[in-house]
């Protein structure tokens, strides 16, 4: 293969052209980055990267990242470039309806999209769970061969945003192997030149988090190769490497913000072309030297699956259990009998369904090698920690366990990571209302359809004296909002272990478990429905003889509130229904038929009980109903005394259905 | 005044004792700080604070944010000790209803709580904006006597916290004059020994923020003083002081997590006493001389309060205007004529109302010197840039426009500290997606009833190309989910001009615009209802003849397409009422009689248009009503194609309303 230096130049200027063309078609998006990062994506490809673009899925390909998600077309002139199934027509419907070219990488959409970004700090996070997670694989099948790499690209919003900070922090800590970050340190942000608003020494901070840094002239081939070639020959520790770069490289617009987010426009187009002594017609052009040097690199990555799968085959033979095991688990697979050891609750005594929820969890740990997990520094109060599993340690990566400090959101885009690698299914904890802290990571969990669980306890005013800052009033509501993630409040402890029967069977998209601090009653099932009604998202728990006079509809903890009121209204002559609404997306999904058996259309006295906002209850309730809620933040106090005068007793919600019937 | 060691130990042991009674008592809070951080409180209080416990509002007093609120037990002893208005008896009823000493600290609530506290990293972002309007209306009014420091507290979890790191960045790029971070180093977090998630080199990274670090003993009353006469002696940037401090020193539970987060129970309280040589009885003990010691404390704030007084006189005296001007934003008032700029739009061409929103912002700007506040690197796409009111810069803070960098977060804590020091009307911007990122802080502005306001532009999926990373679609719903927020989703640009006055004449707190993107038409007002009905929340924009068949009822850019709608099913002879409704929060606050004139309770035939989540407009519409809404993620396309592609065309909409109609 030549590799003059004439043809890498003009493969640099053919990534550079091949993804402003496509900006430009478009009419639309960031010209700035690829002509920026063209050399090191490069460097990258063709001489570092381990990928078969026939094979995208393969389990031992390095994860590339782009954080810097704006950049997309310099990703999708890799992809193109190099052969993965992304065709000259796709770039040039970038950004249009239907295409397979988004306007910031879309995992699942795009063959060789490894997570979705856009949104800044979160590929950083993405990245540190992918290595994480093969650190922890590597750990537990010590044979089986995964060596790849995880390498982010990151630009100055993933350095200022405090999620990246967080992620970083802790990839420090646990001193993450075959982790690599490339910045580019441009100088310039979007409202102009960095130093309006960032002059961290940031390989200073990197160190300082225990990351080793290294630098390189990221327009420079030669020093990206030599500052590449380091960074993989260092696999103990996270290394980042700050890559001097230009935005806009050799475009008039270099070094300026207007480089950064829309088209170059046709005239410094021209220029930029001229400038490179590139042909201005045709646009989108790949000479064919070129397209042959990137396909050989592409095709190298064939080779290389090949040696991978006889090192794989030997493995297996040498340990087919383990082998077979790992398959399963990289499949999804849940295996057969993980729910031999799923505990059922008596009705002699309250418990907390975040304690019930420990209990499950720690009965279907070691049946589910799959399952890793941990919470933000609260895993003694949110009741995950997994017992005797181990703790995920710096340079120790077995463990079950993960510590991931008061970081909620890199803990939230770590979780991305971990389930993007495959081969795991993870959950983070923390308490209902710091979901806050880590929305946007939720967001995208659901936006891919990861499966991740959230374990959300300390769900309501219910956690008593840490007052209105700890108590979640609106996260419920806030959560449900979210297009593709599954919110699950259950009643009791049987119902939590159904939830979490849920959660761990869904494979499209993240679920989020809402559990008390306090105790609430065991129900008896003898007398009431059986909880298995909560896969159906809500179900009648106990029914009036007849057609009911009123619904009363609950959730959680609020659920023996309604039982209570039932019971008040049933000595004056009122049939009371109680239904039972763990998941509203989980009813939704149901078919009408069931829904309207729930819910009788002929019935419109309803009232819903939830220690929360009101907002969204109405589509069940109607206008002609009533929603007990809080739409005001709670207060600091013994529990008790919040549910009584904040109206969550059976008196209240018996007067309010009282209202309802007229009466 | 005697100041012997014997007394300074005894104070400080009176410190712990109260504290830790005060959690005993309510059987419920955080001792391990309060006993960890007495000798520094001791310092600080009798030493360098400046402050009058007879008047916490005093415009000049240091601001002492204690962003680790868990400790709250040692800030109500502290205001206890000093003289503030809150009793012994407050102390005894910590954590139950309605007391003054709630378990986190509340703004608002207890006389001397700066800010409310509790959600971590809040209050050190909220520092940075208390230290930050110090430093800026110091600029704008130099003779102004305005002297104080900002202090903060912080513990582990405000320096792993994303929103801690991108303030404090900020704050060294700012080189933030008179701001002081105390970081007690304790070594342990709640899950044990931080050695579990957290290694940074807390000293070089901050040393790489730009602050100045220096270390002391936390329990070594000459070394607090030395460090904190040499913080106070800097006041050219940022400092941070190491405290090496001992979590729960001096009781048997010292240097572990059990001293963090519940009651140290009778036997260890009892321990602890005993090694501390403190009667064992009673409780609540504080001798006399030691009263006396922390009254002369706070007496000498009075003494230091009225030598301001004749500072500010003399002030006042030579700059009448000046003075009067800085008295009338420090009580809120807007400026009369603060409004007599106002533009009015003609609707002869499409306008976003994110355009119309920056020139309503600069037409109010040079008459509203409170206002103040950027964007988090979005300035040119928010159009918030306030022209010739010059930037926020290191060292040089006369400026309006703050560059927040990429930090929605911090912008969001720091905005809140902005708004609590007085004088400042703050605003912040970012795309509605990100604001996401921010959540925890919008929620405490909600909670404490702080004047900000937040432009979210790029509203919907009108933004078109950049897809469903940037798209909002259940952004909207989330927001009105938090209580004591107003969202306002103007239709037009003079919905706009009555959406900002909205925002600035309301004061107990904080407003959200939601603004488009792409153009949307200006009403002809001559042939529909005013835009001053946006004060409503909602109102009739477009009426039927009589009783309308159906009541289309739409926010933001979907009113056009409403209005598109009626016109359509007009021509079939179908009477619609079309009904803008920027602001549910508003209009729930209207008196029935008005909401019943909206939306007449005969009428059932209701259709909502929302681009974003359907969630929570059953409420207006009822179960026999329809939503055209978004119930999934965007898509990457021009804005025209997602609009045509999701239903928000009138031809949908109007199908919609024949399908609710039954015809």
């Amino acid at each position: 293969m030549t590799n003059s230096q004439d043809l890498i130049t003009r493969c640099i200027h053919t990534i550079q052209m091949l993804a402003v063309d496509t900006v430009e078609q478009a009419r639309s998006g960031h010209p700035g980055l690829p002509l920026e990062a063209a050399a090191i994506a490069y460097v990258l490809w063709t001489r570092y990267l381990q990928y078969n673009p026939a094979d995208p899925a393969w389990p031992d390909r390095d994860r590339l990242v782009l954080s810097a998600g704006h950049g997309s077309a310099l990703l999708y002139t890799m992809l193109h470039l190099t052969g993965y199934d992304l065709s000259l027509d796709e770039l040039r419907r970038f950004r249009q309806w239907d295409s397979r070219t988004p306007g910031h990488p879309e995992h699942g959409l795009t063959p060789g999209v490894e997570t979705t970004t856009g949104p800044l700090g979160q590929g950083l996070g993405n990245a540190v769970g992918l290595a994480l997670a093969r650190a922890h694989l590597t750990a537990c099948y010590p044979h089986c061969p995964l060596d790849h790499h995880t390498v982010v690209i990151v630009s100055d919003g993933d350095m200022m945003e405090g999620v990246g900070y967080e992620a970083a922090s802790l990839a420090g800590h646990l001193r993450l192997p075959r982790l690599i970050a490339i910045y580019l340190d441009n100088h310039i942000t979007i409202d102009g030149g960095t130093d309006l608003s960032f002059s961290d020494d940031v390989a200073a901070r990197y160190a300082s988090f225990g990351w080793r840094v290294l630098r390189m002239d990221g327009t420079d081939v030669a020093d990206i190769d030599r500052a590449l070639g380091d960074a993989w020959s260092q696999p103990n520790r996270p290394i980042l490497v700050i890559a001097r770069t230009h935005l806009g490289w050799g475009s008039p617009k270099q070094d300026t913000s207007a480089a950064h987010g829309e088209p170059l426009g046709a005239e410094a187009l021209r220029a930029t072309k001229e400038h490179l002594g590139w042909p201005l017609e045709p646009s989108f052009l790949v000479p064919d030297d070129v397209r042959t040097h990137f396909r050989w690199a592409g095709d190298r990555g064939q080779q290389a699956q090949a040696a991978w799968q006889s090192r794989w085959n030997a493995y297996a033979a040498a340990y087919p259990q383990e082998a077979a095991r790992f398959q399963a688990e990289w499949a999804g697979d849940l295996p057969p009998g993980w729910d031999a050891d799923l505990p059922s609750f008596a009705p002699d005594k309250p418990i907390a369904t975040r304690v019930a929820g420990g209990q499950i969890m720690n009965a279907i740990a070691p049946r589910l090698p799959a399952l890793i997990g941990g919470s933000a520094d609260l895993a003694a109060s949110n009741r995950t920690a997994l017992k005797d599993l181990g703790n995920i340690r710096p340079g120790d990566y077995a463990g079950r366990n993960i510590h991931f400090g008061i970081r909620e959101h890199a803990m939230g885009a770590i979780l991305n990571g971990l389930a993007l690698h495959g081969g795991l299914i993870p959950f983070g904890a923390t308490f209902l209302v710091f979901s806050d802290y880590m929305r946007p990571s939720i967001r995208l969990a659901a936006m891919m359809g990861l499966r991740v669980i959230y374990v959300f306890t300390h769900d309501s005013i219910g956690l008593g004296e840490d007052g209105p800052t700890h108590q979640p009033v609106e996260q419920l509501a806030t959560l449900r909002a979210i297009p593709n993630l599954t919110v699950i409040r259950p009643a009791d402890a049987n119902e939590t272990v159904v939830a979490w029967r849920m959660a761990l069977e869904r494979r499209a998209g993240p679920t989020a478990l809402a559990l008390t601090r306090q105790g609430v009653p065991v129900f008896d099932r003898s007398r009431l429905a059986p909880a298995a009604g909560l896969a159906r998202g809500a179900y009648i728990l106990a029914d009036a003889a007849g057609t009911p006079d009123v619904i009363l509809i609950a959730t959680g903890s609020e659920v023996s509130v309604a039982l209570g009121a039932r019971e008040l209204l049933a000595a004056e002559g009122i049939q009371a229904r109680v239904v039972s609404m763990p998941s509203w997306g989980l009813f939704d999904a149901q078919p009408p038929a069931y829904r309207d058996g729930v819910l009788p259309p002929g019935v419109l006295a309803r009232v819903a009980v939830e220690a929360g906002v009101s907002q969204g209850w109405h589509r069940y309730v109607g206008l002609a109903g009533d929603v007990v809620g809080l739409d005001r933040f709670g207060a600091s106090a013994p529990y008790q005394t919040l549910m009584r005068e904040f109206g969550f007793t059976p008196e209240h919600v018996a007067a309010r259905a009282r209202t309802v019937l007229g009466r």
